[in-house]
């Protein structure tokens, strides 16, 4: 199963809507095959491992319940039944309402052995995009940070290339193209005029690049909209911007999405945005600020991860934060994570931290 | 020579103003004794070594070269020559004037082979402090940040208990025992009212505490007032304080030292503070902040080592700073430190860097 769960993970970020499902089939203690889904999210996993072997009386590892309705493949239970494969074992059962047990169910009626729940966490954090996308309406929200030892981003004035160092934004690309999308908040979008794509990797696909533009004030000649038909751009904008600069947007290829601004506040609703985003089917969604989109989704509770890069450098309290105002009296109201991961990237230090309750 | 550097560390916050060297005396492939300079700074480590054998036709292995000089104990050369040693095998020249090359010297002189520079860069790093204080009349300064993922020390309203968790805090106890001296800012004294010994750790000697007050207003009746009969209490001050507050702090049992003030600053002069320091001997310095003092230190490029304990929150742009304004205008003149090491400690990442360039 944990083989399973790995091989589904060379999906992630290519995969949206769908699960990044992995599957291995193995008869009399050898893998007869492996499968998992492919990019755009068919053929699935259970399609792939079974179409490479002869899966009669096997038994197949799958990271989450195969699916049983008719979209636009036959249903994998379907296919495992035909294939005649004896026992079934999988990590979740799939929260999708057109699943929700009915694929573990017609295995069940087939005579097939099934057992369920096996190495459920370990595949449940492996597809918590998915899962929050059906369950809560949400992409995963991974925020990455690229700090000087005290937090910082920018000298006073603005200077901010690099702080981090070349291995520590080659791995950022890696990252970005293990989610569906990256995102970055107006101010960064202007100060930098970003172009946010998955360089240097030989990596084929390329995320979604959004924006949350609340008054849609960015320049259509930005690097963003002069590639926005190279690469998928959305921009976030917010009910009083103009159909003029919606229109002008829509022309350089980019997809606009309307949403409501926060209440008392200038940005974009963060919850908003995060709904449109799992509503246009993203499941894993990467953050690379600024410090005011940052803050702003972090006191909505929306962010599930944190990829902080600390370099080895001082900027002091003059300089620009990472990360906005929290507005928090109580040091007991701070988001709290969890560390997952450090290790030393180039001269810098990579430290995952996953949400603490 | 490794182990007899590790020896040497032993004596590390222990033995100001001497080095804290380790010795080896090894013949026929085997150990005969080990040595280290005692608390205090005597006996030397040459001199316990030499107590725990027959070093008839060894080889002495010492990371630092051996004291030619009469001080309150008769010179090292002089008891490895009694004491019919056939090698010495040293790390390092001892830059103090009264020994400088003499050691080495007097053991050629007296017909021993000896070999100089072996694990330089290694007894370099460890005797920082000892070499600091002689080559440049100013100890090493190690600078301690606890800080959250961004940067911060305290919420808005000043709540900054506790950002690190105990096993951080801890650490920190151990880190304060291997230094000579912790040093807080008037700011952190004012406001935490800290008592900054060694707690918890079966550590029998106590580092001073040494205290920048540049009008030395805090009340002798704080913690560390009523406790600098205890454990040593150093009070650094500025020209513009009254006779009385001086004659106050000394009553506590307090050692008040005067300092000029920064140019053109409310704070002390960073350099005229080490070096007064380093007069009363100090090799190590342990700065646990706050901001001011920590960026005070920093703009005067007196920052040796950054030992950085980042905790899983984050408290926003609003909450306060762990440190001061450096007054920088371009990244490049930031300034920078190397990574050393960086590992979890308790839910808690420490992160220890040494100085770049």
């Amino acid at each position: 199963m944990r083989q399973a769960i790995a091989l589904g993970q060379r999906g992630l970020g290519r995969v949206w809507p769908n699960p990044a499902v992995g599957c291995v089939i193995v008869k009399g203690g050898r893998i007869l095959a492996r499968g998992w889904t492919q990019p755009g999210g068919r053929p699935h996993a259970e399609a792939m491992a079974l179409a490479a072997c002869d899966a009669r009386g096997a038994t197949v590892y799958v990271s989450l319940e195969p699916c049983a309705h008719h979209g636009k493949t036959p249903p994998c239970s379907e296919a495992l039944i035909t294939a005649g494969v004896a026992r079934v074992v999988t990590a979740l059962t799939d929260p999708d309402p057109r699943v929700a047990g009915r694929g573990h169910a017609m295995l069940r009626a087939a005579g097939i052995d099934v057992v369920e729940g096996v190495e459920a966490d370990a595949a449940h954090a492996a597809n918590a995009g998915f899962l929050l996308r059906v369950t809560q309406n949400r992409p995963f929200v991974t925020l990455k940070l690229a700090l000087t030892l005290d937090g910082r981003i920018a000298t006073a004035s603005g200077e901010s290339r690099w702080i981090t160092g070349p291995e520590a934004r080659r791995m950022v690309h890696a990252m970005r193209a293990r989610h569906d999308a990256v995102l970055v908040g107006a101010g960064t979008a202007r100060a930098d005029d970003p172009d946010l794509r998955v360089r240097g990797l030989g990596v084929g696909h390329q995320p979604v690049r959004v924006v949350a533009l609340p008054q849609l004030d960015l320049d259509t000649d930005s690097r963003l909209g002069r590639t926005a038909r190279d690469a998928p751009v959305w921009v976030l904008h917010g009910p009083q911007t103009t159909a003029e600069r919606v229109a002008a947007w829509q022309g350089t290829g980019a997809r606009a999405l309307a949403c409501p601004v926060a209440q008392g506040g200038q940005g974009l609703d963060p919850a908003a945005m995060m709904q449109a985003l799992a509503g246009q089917g993203l499941t894993r969604v990467f953050c690379e600020g600024g410090g005011m989109l940052a803050a702003s989704l972090l006191r909505a509770g929306l962010v599930d991860q944190m990829v902080v890069f600390s370099a080895g450098r001082l900027i002091g309290a003059d300089g620009r934060a990472g990360l906005g105002a929290l507005g928090l009296t109580r040091l007991e109201d701070a988001p709290r994570f969890r560390l997952m991961q450090v290790q030393p990237v180039g001269g810098d230090v990579m430290q995952v931290w996953t949400r603490a309750g």
